[in-house]
């Protein structure tokens, strides 16, 4: 069975795999990497990559991090006695100077306590500040064909979770068209350890050739003013999806994580206007319109 | 002894005379008023002012609400059985387009319960995005001065709480230089309600002589492109603290408040960079190393 050592081992030679390839498709910026130190044990490699070619701003954050679990995280797992944890994984954000291509997000994670029981979580989702058909299909197909590897059930279940995990709820809309998100994925009657972490290591994996999908066919799309300005917009809600809602973002803000390291997947810049509405029949206007949960993006 | 509809009305015509002053003082731009309903009782007059001489984006809102108190608000009051309530308020957030102007957030509030209970609330606060000590101190002094002419103890007590309140904890600084905050005040045997309504009407009235003054003496001091970045850097941390710490934001947000009014305290436009560090000796480290609490700025 795969132990926590490992599962670390792998998550910081993921890393290093993405780091390379944005860099390649990038061409041009590279990654500042910050170590940092947790007291109360363990730490992180957070690798930032600024003012390239096609990236504006990005994270890709490694961090292996234990000790004893925190109050709140106890009561919430209705949890009395002191337990110890170790959690390790990755997280990305990255913001594209570009308003053809689209934000993306992307974090694995697995989770051990010293009372036994340990879990794996995840996600990737997609934020396109002008939705394109074509791509999102072509998005959730990349995420069925991981998930159907592994569980046929997966991709029907945890897209639905990233439609519901995913959403901003004071604006009544979805951050952008999803994807897949799962947490507390433990072991069972029919899936074991190292199934649940070959998913996980799929998800991972598929990440780079994704988003560096996008970054090539997207990055040269002519584009506007008025184009980068609601971008902008995008931007406003991705900082309030991410300092509202995130659980993780609250978590780490709260627990006093690294905030610098934490607070990595805000844009480079970002508008707010007052009562926005997009002009009628505009591209904008049919982007907010799709901006909902439950739409079968493979049909 | 004052009535709610007397505190209302008063807040109302606050508003008008806030708005005429800031729209004199601005000398181009004039407010948008906006009027929306709660479905449950009672509603809002939204009035929003952007792209001025002075004002790039601000918002003078007023509301009155009323109902039955949210599930949330009457746990965290201890209460068990179900009860009305009615609350009224003014509040006010101005972004200003040149970084030698300081942002400035004002709100004064009145709530009442159908089981008898009542109280007022406020506070002004200053959030400059350069620290110039000497308005600072004048900013500070005409809150004394306001606080002392209804009691000595006032300016004290509620300008640790202003530096307890605007505190962005993850970030382990001030959101600005503070200024005065106070909840919950009730009567008591030294306080009679049109007492402590007299206190508030200083309080809403002093804002637009404070603000106008600053508009005035500071609006054509001349800057650079480095010291508008530095604006766009500190807006940032004022988005921070609004959508993770602000507690009006928070609960008008859970509640299903009018979003758009909640959020007019956003920037026009806000930025972030990886661990920003400010030049030794620069104005940009002065201001950092001034966002602490407890600073006596009239010493």
């Amino acid at each position: 069975m795969i132990t926590k050592a490992e599962i670390k081992t792998y998550f910081e030679g993921l890393q290093d795999q993405i780091c390379a390839s944005l860099e390649q498709a990038d061409g041009k910026a590279t990654f500042r990497e910050d170590l940092w130190h947790r007291e109360a044990g363990g730490g992180g490699r957070s690798r930032v990559i600024q003012e390239g070619n096609v990236i504006e701003k990005g994270g890709v954050m490694f961090s292996a991090v234990w000790g004893g679990l925190h109050e709140k995280m106890l009561a919430s797992m209705g949890l009395t006695e002191k337990v110890d944890f170790f959690a390790t994984g990755v997280s990305i954000v990255i913001h594209p100077i570009s308003p053809m291509v689209p934000i993306i997000h992307m974090n694995v994670r697995y989770f051990e306590m010293s009372n036994g029981a340990f879990w794996f979580g995840g996600g990737i989702d997609l934020t396109p500040h002008y939705i394109v058909d074509e791509d999102a299909r072509w998005f959730h197909q990349q995420l069925k064909n991981a998930c159907d590897k592994h569980d046929f059930s997966y991709y029907p279940k945890f897209k639905t979770w990233a439609d519901d995990y995913f959403f901003n709820t004071h604006r009544n809309e979805t951050r952008g068209i999803g994807g897949i998100f799962f947490d507390y994925q433990k072991t069972d009657d029919t899936r074991t350890k190292d199934q649940l972490f070959n998913f996980v290591k799929e998800i991972g994996e598929s990440f780079a050739p994704i988003y560096t999908y996008f970054m090539e066919k997207n990055k040269d799309i002519p584009f506007t003013e008025k184009e980068k300005t609601f971008q902008l917009l995008r931007r406003g809600r991705y900082v309030e999806f991410n300092l509202v809602h995130d659980r993780g973002t609250k978590f780490g803000l709260e627990t006093n994580g690294r905030t610098e390291s934490i607070l990595m997947s805000m844009p480079p810049m970002a508008q707010w206007v007052y009562d926005y509405q997009a002009v009628e029949g505009s591209e904008e206007e049919r982007t907010l319109g799709l901006l909902k949960k439950g739409i079968d993006w493979l049909e």
